[in-house]
């Protein structure tokens, strides 16, 4: 059994699927969409707060964002599964690459885009 | 050292925002649109291409989608850390809310949304 | 020759798209998704900005915007037009549905989503 | 009183917010939110149709079809208006831009990238 976090959502999502016969469905271009709706409706928890405001989430608002969130999570897992995408090698390959475009001494304290720089 | 994949992202993403100075950026609220700004870019992956093509990317689009995937992940990850969320717990709870939300024998082969049934 | 705004850019749309062959490639949902991928690059343009800050852009920021802003009407123009939809009049009926929805002397300097009254 | 669409719509959304007292959440930033907040629900209509069938909606499905691309057009006439950006020059600026990116006989029947060419 997958003992890794990661894993174990990967096939979770996958049995979940196949027991509703749901891959005919889930075309990466499907889930690229599935995903796209789910950060929309995240959007939809912070959009009227303040920064300071989205900090302190009441009860309803922090369920309504774990939910959003792990939908997130779960549709991300499943759109690199069908791309046969190792999403936690890229993940750190990605952040080798940002380390690179944003070197601490030039960026420190400031949210520029690294093509500004 | 965390040798799980999500709580090492957690922790790699906490260093890379702290030396850098940019905890005060990263309010929930702007996670959030940094989060949907890279599904949307995910998004523009795929928005010309048919399903069956979504299938077959080329070496550019496959590139493509696997950093945006990256990126996707990883501020999905600093959202959920930045409001003390855990993913994985949260990930699985919602796997076991879908499970009652569509049960195999009333959905099998069918995308409808479960607000129909 | 149509003389209204949102007439103009239909039919303007509507060459467009007739001149290049693309109308193949602007199925509903294919538009949705240049839709939404246009509103994600919106979102880069304020994702690390105050609120203060997004309402006094520099030159550079403030053409990012405005082309963003243009795109995203001109694809929400076009995906109504392929469906039919007549814009104006489904903007004003939503317009007299939020009037009841967030009655003035309920909602009166509250941003609470209409749900939650 | 004016008479083109665009700017009835801007007028109307003027007084809606004035009335409510809802200028004050109406920051650029937090409205690029709720317009990609609006895209997303659009996204939701689509994700488990195929091209064809998001040609042929029920009822239920271009009545909420209709009422999200309502929602978009209202915020980006807010957000335009909030910004002081004229978006119907905006719109016809950026199809001329178009126009340059994409020369008939170059794109005719392809969906590549302008930056693909």
């Amino acid at each position: 059994m997958a003992v890794d976090s990661l894993e174990r959502l990967k096939i979770a999502m996958r049995e979940f699927a196949k027991e509703r016969e749901w891959d005919q469905f889930h075309s990466p271009k499907n889930l690229s969409m599935a995903l796209a709706g789910e950060t929309g409706e995240l959007l939809d928890c912070f959009r009227w707060l303040t920064e300071e405001a989205s900090y302190q989430l009441n009860d309803q608002q922090s369920q309504a964002v774990k939910e959003e969130l792990a939908d997130v999570l779960l549709f991300t897992v499943r759109l690199a599964d069908k791309l046969n995408i190792d999403l936690f090698a890229e993940a750190q390959a990605k952040m080798l690459k940002n380390e690179n475009r944003y070197p601490v001494d030039r960026v420190k304290g400031s949210a520029k885009k690294y093509t500004e720089y």
